[in-house]
């Protein structure tokens, strides 16, 4: 592989300089991401290989990241165990008929990935071609927590009431859901690693929305069962939980060799409370990323100079945001491009 | 005073029982409350004494709970700052002019609260002798940095991407904007003291979506700024920040006698980490609320016990949800009042 930067990263090998690429940077802040949406609609898109390769490549060829991730969205899975699902990117996901029930649960199927969602596969298969060793090809899933929430709110959700109340009402049912979700997950991220992924992320979004307590009980235990029956494979693996800074320290018990973390902690304290066996990934806000070149060249050094060089992987702490100026974007990108260890 | 358990929890002097009230606890999951609402808008409900002191008083009457907090919205200096603000409730708050120039910035007044919010100092009034020492009467007020988040984003938000924008590229124009918001508080807390409220709290509700250092430089100065001028006045004050459990040990130093935090923190964590010199409030995710008064009352009683019995006042961590059956809202408040000490 020609720069394999990140993947030493993840691994607690040696770097010359930090590495970076960004959430969400195959985006509608890109022209070109705009080009492609303004004939197709977002699930087209995912389920379209020629299309969604192209819009993985996107940021590598313009921005220069040192990763390609595949472009794809947390719900296909749930789509294929059989519950019905809108994507419409701008008003976000919305699933017309949510699960409430335990009877919904058990109608519910752990789908076969290769004959579900066998375009993901193939997608990861061309950006390999594609790539030919260039960087590494990220290949990611929601974890159940996130992926629950989703299913039982129908849609995003601003408080979690319904999925918190069959949480706390009916744990047996929700757990029963969980479960489901895992086994899902599990079959579909060892079939992504098998068509050639070479890093995965799972992303537990939301599961910052939970008490320490609830999260060490409902979200936890399904991360560490998922990186228990991928990590055989010998991929490096990400865990991101927005608004995770409050457990940080469970967090790191999940199995996932780098954590992914927001910008609500910082990073040096993140660094001390994890110890120094884990690759820390993160952090920037990405509003800042709305200010000027000057302005994240800066910030994006800080956190550089904080992640040590060394087991550090710059990246925001969520998505990049839909009204990011390009060359806002390539700042951010370059500062770790130029820094010096 | 017949009951001043809150007053002295919140002063660090002994209690018998731990005191309990809910953010939110005039509203829409009361039966009474939208039966006023139904022939009233929310802002003719604000701006209305005789019927903002009736829904103030009802979670009073039909719970029981230890305290009254005056029925308003920390909207309501922000229009007497002169931009305009739309109050509809289940659409929240719509401000059809953001602000986003110095210009704008420099035409808001800094009103003199009789003159513009009278009708406040009126509910304060008139619910001081509706309660005739009954039980203390809370007023309360928005922060600088929550105020403007809402006035720069032009409502709610979920990425708060304009007012970030604001406070990164051009933090001259965003700190004379807090500045004056801090003059606005100032007076208009002192006014509501001035007319009768026994302890004040401050919502700093969205400072948790900020970075350690971004709080320490955009919302805490603001919000000691605001404790200066009102302490004083000698009641006690109250700070709320949703999400505060990364900086808690900075949120501390406020200036506030209590520190009221959301479910995302552990209580007895949080304890440890404010000293024992600070009453906590707090911190039942409201969601538990949705489930069964079983559940409620054991996640109360482990709260109680968490919160030692002195130098506690329990809440939730939000906002009681609109969704919230009467007689589960009722088992968190008996929860407390049968509570062993």
């Amino acid at each position: 592989m020609k720069n394999d930067l990140l993947l030493r990263a993840a691994r607690g090998e040696s770097v010359e300089r930090t590495p970076v690429w960004m959430m969400r940077q195959a985006g509608r802040y890109l022209p070109e991401y705009r080009a492609v949406r303004a004939n197709t609609d977002f699930l087209t898109l995912c389920k379209t290989p020629e299309l969604a390769v192209e819009v993985s490549m996107q940021p590598y060829r313009i921005l220069g990241v040192d990763a390609v991730i595949m472009f794809s969205d947390i719900l296909i899975p749930v789509e294929a165990m059989g519950q019905e699902v809108k994507l419409t990117e701008q008003k976000g996901p919305e699933l017309p008929s949510p699960i409430r029930s335990r009877d919904q649960v058990d109608r519910l199927a752990v789908p076969d990935p290769i004959e579900k969602t066998g375009f993901v596969m193939k997608i990861i298969q061309t950006l390999r071609r594609e790539l030919d060793g260039a960087v590494p090809l990220i290949g990611f899933a929601g974890a159940p927590w996130t992926l629950a929430a989703y299913m039982i709110e129908g849609g995003g959700s601003r408080n979690y009431a319904h999925v918190k109340r069959m949480m706390y009402s009916d744990p047996l049912t929700f757990h029963a859901l969980l479960d489901k979700i895992s086994d899902t997950i599990i079959l579909y991220l060892n079939a992504q690693i098998e068509a050639g992924v070479q890093l995965v992320q799972l992303f537990d979004s939301w599961a910052g929305e939970l008490s320490p307590d609830d999260y060490s009980q409902f979200a936890l235990p399904y991360e560490r069962k998922i990186f228990e029956a991928i990590n055989r494979n010998a991929v490096p693996t990400i865990i991101y939980i927005n608004g995770s800074g409050i457990f940080l320290e469970h967090m790191a018990t999940c199995g996932a060799e780098v954590l992914s973390i927001d910008w609500r902690v910082n990073l040096s304290d993140a660094r001390r409370r994890v110890g120094p066996q884990l690759t820390l990934q993160g952090n920037l806000d990405p509003c800042v990323l709305l200010s000027t070149p000057e302005i994240i060249s800066e910030r994006a050094r800080e956190l550089i100079r904080m992640g040590g060089g060394q087991r550090h992987i710059l990246n925001l702490g969520h998505g990049i945001l839909p009204m990011t100026p390009v060359e806002n974007a390539r700042a951010f990108v370059e500062a770790a491009k130029e820094a010096v260890q």
